[in-house]
């Protein structure tokens, strides 16, 4: 079955916008056995989306269209669409509930143009928008099959796992065999050296078939493979996935589709175990990626980002002698990382204390350069680990890669707890 | 003169990698004055390709390839477009010793494969590769331009900027004027209801244009204008731009793309001003937004992130009697949200000090509704302004919208600074 993704919006032909929804929904396409011979951009015109619709459905099975479906006059995907199969649009009596309820809430008065966001084709069936408004539609005419998602990735993303996938397979994919695969996650090693590692297992392997990606400073491996049924499938998954654990068994911490400060949170809540946190160069970029995960409210207490020497001195007292004169260590030291996690441990009295102190540039401190930083972890009753780590990179790349590198460091440690003292639930 | 990109690569296909090279190569083109109208996606399949091609020759005056000009089989861009304009193929001398030389450097053999990226269409104009090893071409016929570039960034963006441009500008671009634009930055206001007060000036206006889009809770506005100079566009932009802010002075933050925090730092960094935070709800999202602005260290001096009812009371201060109790107003309050902008401020010893509390779910507590936020903005020697939030979504959106209706109102206060006491160096 092959399938055209055309992505509908100016600001991606301006170059404003990167087209990563074409990225995400063919990774997906893929991985249901759907071939996109295809990716299509095309501006907010009307005359021009529907040109590009006529050579799509003359060259594909699906096609796909992200965006153009939101509030403003150059929202056109539906219009186009439905001009082109001669089709009329109607309003959607649940999606102008689902608008009117969101703008009701906010009491914010609705402006008549959200009205178009509840618009649907006649005879398809709509897509429910659970994080935004504009309702995505879905239908099969003379053997083609549609689909039509938001543009924002954060409401496009949901609608196609949730709903369009769903629809696709129980519509367009009956007689394929399905493909079923497992999500492999790394951490604490890089992309090029994982694929270095699985090198000849990639290699000989052809069915389930391997392949690894990297994504936001982890590392997923995808295992995949076709079968009738889902225990035939999970069969040959999990030999697979036995060898490449064998062969990185520091690393791979799961296989579901789990971020590793969920599995941290998860693991700690589980037992009982409470965290906090002080930050210096990561400046709450830590915390946040904990307390994103629901939950963390049971096992994360908070923390301190001491961004300013005074705030180490004054709220982790942090000895001056450390930070002040010429032969000091320094903020960004071993000596100051173990303080600032052994005395935000005892402040928040918590089981374990994290800190981050480093250089997260651009520009150097203390002399020192841009990459260096250091990351502990304090544990009550235990000595406290100190790592330094040497990263490359922008601002923003050292910031998470220390976030990461952390995380991964407290994973092993629980990871080792976890072997010592076996808990039920476990994800491993 | 219009434009079509066509990227070739199975890669993209499988969504391996993302289309960065059509982004980087449409914001050039826009630049030139020329419109992208299509950007394609094909994979490495010779039939399809030249089906590509004979598509964008009937839509496109300029066709860019990027991609499939390497050593290997799949490598077919050259070869297709040969095919389809009926040229014959040689190989270009020079290119052919700048991959010779590579390998000599090297000591490496050159296998035979290699002489491929020395191929050029017969009479159109090489464009050497400084980065790689593949030889680009450019050359016009029956008035439609041709550019092929490597697929890789790190040796299609030189190519292009110091080859492929100057020959478009020198043969396809003889009178064409360039376009000019600018980025008007919003916040506080959502993307429909924006367009809904500009929707007269929307349709009332052609030159410049104004194209509003939504990104990560923030609105950007870009007004273009084609101009045979850069002073002659800018009058004609800051007039539209003088109208636009009239309609909406409360939000338009800027007139450059930097995002609302940025401006915030660079601001109370001039201005000389501190700030310090206080975090429940969003757990260190604020701080970490604000640390990720480079020079931030400057103005901001930390925070505490009290996600426990025990850190809220022992590190800032918060009455019990506040926090616990059936009359108690609870840590998701007005009265909790000034107690901890207070608190910060003073013991971080801070112009100014902002907190936010809120219930960012999934699932109430204390029996509040779910997107519920208090966020505050305490200032040195001034009343401190309390703000209530009813925010929808998820919980990642409900902590990065509270973060941004609270850097949303700080820059209104500084905003009133800065008039009562203007400042050199000003953005707006």
């Amino acid at each position: 079955m092959k399938a055209e993704i055309i992505a509908v919006g100016t600001e991606l032909l301006l170059g404003q916008i990167v087209n990563s929804n074409a990225q995400f929904l063919s990774v997906e396409l893929a991985a249901l056995g759907i071939d996109v011979y295809f990716q299509t951009v095309v501006g907010d015109n009307s005359s021009r989306l529907q040109e590009a619709i006529e050579i799509a459905r003359s060259r594909a099975d699906v096609i796909l269209f992200t965006g153009g479906i939101g509030p403003t006059e150059d929202d056109l995907t539906k219009e186009a669409l439905a001009a082109s199969l001669r089709r009329s649009l109607h309003i959607d009596q649940l999606a102008m509930d689902h608008v009117q309820r969101f703008f009701d809430e906010r009491k914010v008065f609705m402006t008549e143009n959200n009205r178009k966001q509840a618009i649907i084709i006649e005879g398809t069936t709509p897509l429910a928008n659970e994080i935004g408004l504009a309702v995505g539609l879905a239908f099969a005419e003379k053997d083609k099959y549609y689909i039509v998602l938001p543009g924002p990735p954060r409401e496009m993303k949901p609608m196609f796992t949730d709903k369009a996938k769903p629809w696709l397979q129980q519509h367009a994919l009956t007689n394929e065999m399905p493909i079923y695969s497992k999500m492999l996650k790394f951490a604490g090693i890089g992309e090029s050296l994982l694929e270095d590692k699985l090198i000849d297992l990639i290699h000989s392997q052809t069915d389930p078939t391997i392949a690894p990606y990297a994504k936001e400073g982890e590392v997923t491996v995808r295992i995949s493979t076709k079968a009738p049924s889902e225990r035939e499938a999970m069969e040959k998954l999990t030999v697979l996935e036995e060898q490449i654990k064998a062969i990185l068994p520091e690393h791979m911490y799961a296989n579901i589709d789990v971020p590793l400060e969920q599995l941290i949170v998860d693991w700690m809540a589980d037992a009982g175990l409470t965290l906090s946190a002080a930050e210096s160069c990561t400046g709450g970029l830590l915390m946040q990626s904990i307390t994103n995960v629901p939950g963390s409210a049971s096992m994360f207490k908070g923390g301190i980002v001491c961004y300013s020497n005074e705030m180490k001195m004054k709220l982790l007292n942090v000895p001056s002698a450390f930070l002040e004169g010429v032969d000091a260590p320094g903020a960004v030291s071993r000596q100051v990382a173990e303080v600032l996690a052994e005395q935000v441990r005892m402040t928040a009295d918590t089981d374990f204390g994290l800190s981050v102190t480093g250089v997260a540039g651009p520009g150097y401190s203390e002399r020192k350069p841009v990459g260096l930083v250091f990351v502990a972890i304090a544990e009550r009753g235990k000595a406290t680990e100190v790592f330094e780590l040497n990263l490359k990179g922008t601002r923003e790349n050292i910031r998470l890669r220390s976030v990461k590198a952390l995380l991964y460091r407290l994973w092993r440690r629980l990871e080792e707890r976890r072997v010592a003292t076996p808990l039920e639930g476990s994800d491993l």
